[in-house]
């Protein structure tokens, strides 16, 4: 993968969280001056996708959460097929419907993916896809009990990020910058790595079981 | 300002590092759950702002970077006054009209602003407008022999980051979010700063003098 063009996607749906796309797109935007990519962004329409959580996904509150918006350059169902497939967390997936629209995106996608990656609560929709049955996988700490409700999936609760064959999946939002230093460690090489959050002036955690929030979110021993 | 509305800008133009403005508002987008806030994302035109660098920006070469694009609500010449106005950087601002433009920008805000963040090489579009003349700031560190151009600002180059009168300024990329969690700490309050952190699963450097940076750039000493 390192000569030939990396095929990346990241899928968005409304209420995604906004750092679970940015962070580890920050590293490949960054590698893309070195090695050759070819990025497509997904959602179910070519609407702009706003962070902000749908109405019906957050308690009502006195003030409107504020969201920025990305531009989509797929759909669903026109995506092309990915070596790396990355799939984002955030409030809006406690829509059933759009929690099962990229369920389903990875489930047809994921026969052709090289590695499929999740940040934060993403990983709830990758194991609801089924690919992540009998692996091990870690998910967000504060919503570790709603994300891990798929119990064929091994989850480990004291976990930064957690490889299991081709499929990667970090904690919370932030982690997600630490597994995609470690994947482009592993994947391009670890010098790469390194250049990249010495110029992003990044100090990744490098240790995949470093995670204070399993204690902060007193989550369950596994 | 905890009580009442917060009206936050965010500064977009054509190369733009995502991160930059990435960072910053995954806290701030969380923060407008529990505190009243407007954003407006405030660009040249309302056409989709691209994090990709314009051509005559950046070196030629083999490949094509790959980057993302927002969506502004505002334009520099529509945009209302702010409490807080963040400026980020990225290599866009190579280009003289680019630069120009936020420079102008910031220039005609900065009377009416509460508080001025930029964040990496943003600070030195904030220099140019004059308004760090005789105060201390910091920027991105690779790029620090380019950035640090205006002589009148007295540039700190160990800092994560630097608070001079109203004026916050973040070393490179990732330092943003660092700066971030210690205005939310200072404006708002510290235990709300670390319950944003706790969510996110980050871990921020909370010593604006920590630089690993400053020493892997080979910065002259102040």
């Amino acid at each position: 993968m390192t000569d030939n063009q990396t095929r990346l996607g990241v899928v968005l749906f409304p209420g995604f969280a906004l750092l679970d796309v940015a962070g580890p797109m920050q590293f490949f935007n960054q590698l893309s001056a070195i090695k050759p990519f070819e990025l497509s962004i997904i959602a179910k329409t070519m609407d702009a996708v706003y962070t902000t959580p749908p109405k019906n996904t957050v308690p009502e509150s006195k003030f409107d959460r504020i969201g920025e918006a990305m531009l989509p350059t797929h759909t669903f169902d026109n995506a092309p097929e990915f070596d790396i497939l990355l799939i984002p967390g955030g409030l809006g997936m406690r829509d059933e419907t759009i929690s099962n629209d990229v369920t389903s995106f990875v489930k047809k996608q994921y026969p052709t993916v090289k590695y499929l990656l999740s940040v934060c609560t993403g990983s709830l929709m990758v194991a609801a896809a089924g690919v992540l049955d009998g692996r091990k996988a870690t998910s967000n700490k504060f919503a570790w009990s709603q994300t891990t409700v798929h119990k064929t999936v091994d989850w480990i609760p004291k976990a930064r990020w957690v490889v299991d064959g081709n499929i990667w999946s970090s904690s919370g939002v932030a982690a997600g910058m630490d597994m995609t230093y470690a994947f482009i460690a592993t994947i391009f090489s670890p010098d790469i790595a390194k250049e990249l959050t010495n110029k992003m002036e990044y100090e990744p955690h490098t240790n995949s079981e470093w995670d204070p929030f399993y204690e902060i979110w007193n989550l369950p021993p596994k």
